[in-house]
C-alpha cells in the first residue's frame, strides 16, 4: 500500500529530533542526532543524513514526499535559520537549501516554535482552535502565534519570537544580546538562574540549601514536598511569564495560551502562578476568557509532527 | 446611476464622524456629532440617525448598503461596544443591533483603530501590505494588527488592545484601571500629562516655562523652535513608544508600523525618537527591516472609510 509520509525534523539547541509521520499523525519511526560539536553546518547535515538512512527503514525513507523542519530562527519564506542565539552556527544558514540537495526532498523550515504550534493544532491541545499561541519554555522560549487559523509567519517569515520580549526592563542580559528579554527568565536555563540566585541569598531551611541547579527539573520533586523556596523560585517564574503573556493577550486576543517544553513539565507548579498573575495583568475586557493549557503531545512529537506537516 | 455607498461611522471619545463612502473610495457626504453627554446610548443613536438624516442629501442616503462603525472596544463578532474607558457609556452596549434598528440597514463594529487599519490598508499607506500594524494616537491609544492580508479579530473580537500593553511595569494609572499602559504615555492625553510634569520640574529656560499644557499641538511649535525642553518631552514619549513597538514586532513581524491620529501629526518630532528607539530596542534580525510611516489618509476620512469597508 501507498502512503503518503513525511519527514518532520526538530531542531534545538542541544540535538535534532527526527520522525516518519504518516497522514494520520502517528510517528512511525524517529531517532535523534546532537546539534553540538560540528566544525561546520554541512557535517552537520551530513550527519543527520546519514542517522536517517541508517535509522528510517528503507521502505519508509523511499515513501517520504516532504521534509519539514523546525529550527530556531528558521525562516519560513527564506528556509534560512539566521542568527539563532541558541545554536552554534552563526549568521545566515541556508538549511532548506543545504538540505534538499542532500536529501533530493523538497525541504520547508520554519522557527520550531511555529511548528510545535502546527503540531498542536492538527493532533493536539488547540485542536479545532483558530486563534491561540503556543509557548514553547525549553533551552529558550519561543512562540508561535495562530490567528484566523493561520499561522502568523510576518513579513519577513521571523513572527512569534515572545522569547525577546522584554519582560524586565533592563533586566538579565540576553543571548541576543539585549536586556530583560523573557527567556532570560522562564527557559530551563532561565529558571535555573533564578534557582541558584535565590539559594545564595535564601536564610531560611529549604531542601535546596547549598544545592547547585543545573536542570529545572531539579526543583519538581523539592515543589512537591512544599518546600517554599522551590515554590518561591516557581511563583517569581511564574509572575514575569503571566505578565508577559498578560501583554501578548492584548494583541492577538487567543482562545488559549498552550506552554510547551521542559518547564511546562512542571504542570500546575509553574501553571498555577502563571494564571494567577496572567489573570491580575490582564485587561478587563480579556479577564477570565483564555485558557491557559499544558501541551497535549509528547515532548518531542509535538514539534516533529508539526514540521512535518508544513506545506 | 445606481451606486454602491457605504456608510461609514467614527465613534470617538469626543465625537462621532460619519461619510458616505462609493465603492472608489471617495466620501461624497460626510458630518460629525458629539459623543459625550448624552442621558443614554439611544439618545446618542437618535442625536446620530437624525443628523445623518439631516446632512446627507437623500438620494445618497437611499442607496447605502450597509453601515460601518469603528468605535473604541467594539466587537466584530458580537456588534457591542464592551467595557470602552473612553466613552461615556460603561457596560456592554448592543451598538449594531441598536443601530440596525433605528437605520434599517446591515450594521457592523469593531475596534476604531482596527476600522483606521482598513481605511489604511485599501486606500492609505499600506496600500498592498499584507503584514502591518496600525497605531493610533490619539484621546486614547489603539491599534490594529493585519497578518496574512487579514485583521487579527482573536477569539472574542477585541484583539489588537497595544494601547494597554504594559509600557512601563507600576507606572501611570490608565482609565482601565491597570498601570503602565502604552496610552498613559503615547496618547494626546499621555503626552499632556509628560508636559506638565517636565515643566514643573524644568530648570533650565524654555518657552514653555510656566505655561499648562492642554493639547499636544501646543508642544509642536516649541519643538519646531528647538526648545531643548519640547523637545526632551517627545524624545521621552518616543522611547516609551518605541519600546513597546519593538515588543509588537517580535510578535507579528511586520512590514510597517504606520502612525495615526493627533500625536502622530507632530511628524518627525515624534517619529524620529521612536524611530531611534524602536531599531535600538529591536531583536536584531528586525533591525532595519520595519518601516515606521506617517497616516497617509486624512486625520477624519481613514476611521470612515475603514469602518465603511466593514462586511
Amino acid at each position: 500500500m501507498i502512503q503518503t509520509l513525511r519527514l518532520g525534523i526538530d531542531i534545538g539547541g542541544t540535538k535534532a529530533a527526527y520522525g516518519v509521520v504518516n497522514h494520520e499523525g502517528n510517528i512511525l519511526a524517529q531517532g535523534n542526532v546532537s546539534t553540538r560539536g560540528y566544525a561546520n553546518v554541512d557535517l552537520f547535515v551530513e550527519t543527520l543524513y546519514n542517522a536517517i538512512k541508517q535509522n528510517i527503514p528503507a521502505i519508509l525513507y523511499e515513501q517520504i514526499l516532504s521534509i519539514g523542519v523546525g529550527a530556531p530562527n528558521g525562516n519560513y519564506y527564506t528556509g534560512n535559520i539566521e542568527f539563532a542565539p541558541n545554536l552554534e552556527w552563526k549568521g545566515v544558514i541556508p538549511l532548506a537549501s543545504m538540505m534538499k540537495e542532500k536529501f533530493s526532498i523538497t525541504v520547508k523550515v520554519t522557527n520550531d516554535a511555529n511548528a510545535a504550534a502546527m503540531g498542536e493544532m492538527m493532533y493536539g491541545a488547540a485542536k479545532g482552535m483558530n486563534d491561540f499561541i503556543m509557548v514553547t519554555l525549553g533551552t529558550g522560549v519561543g512562540s508561535g502565534f495562530v490567528a484566523n487559523g493561520q499561522l502568523i509567519y510576518g513579513h519577513d517569515g521571523f513572527a512569534g519570537e515572545l522569547g525577546h520580549v522584554i519582560a524586565v526592563r533592563d533586566g538579565r542580559l540576553c543571548g541576543c544580546g539585549r536586556k530583560g528579554c523573557l527567556e532570560t527568565y522562564t527557559s530551563s536555563t532561565g529558571i535555573v538562574k533564578t534557582a541558584n540566585d535565590f539559594i545564595a541569598k535564601y536564610e531560611k531551611a529549604s531542601v535546596l540549601n547549598h544545592q547547585v541547579i543545573s536542570d529545572s527539573k531539579q526543583l519538581f520533586e523539592p515543589a512537591k514536598q512544599g518546600d517554599l523556596l522551590a515554590l518561591e523560585i516557581f511563583e517569581f517564574t511564574g509572575k514575569i511569564l503571566g505578565q508577559t503573556l498578560a501583554d501578548a493577550v492584548a494583541i492577538t486576543s487567543p482562545e488559549a495560551i498552550i506552554l510547551f517544553g521542559g518547564l511546562a513539565q512542571a504542570g500546575d507548579f509553574i501553571l498555577n502562578p502563571t494564571r494567577k498573575y496572567f489573570e491580575e495583568n490582564l485587561l478587563k475586557i480579556y479577564q477570565g476568557k483564555v485558557k491557559m493549557l499544558q501541551s497535549k503531545l509528547p515532548e518531542n512529537d509535538a514539534a516533529i509532527l508539526g514540521a512535518a506537516a508544513l506545506e
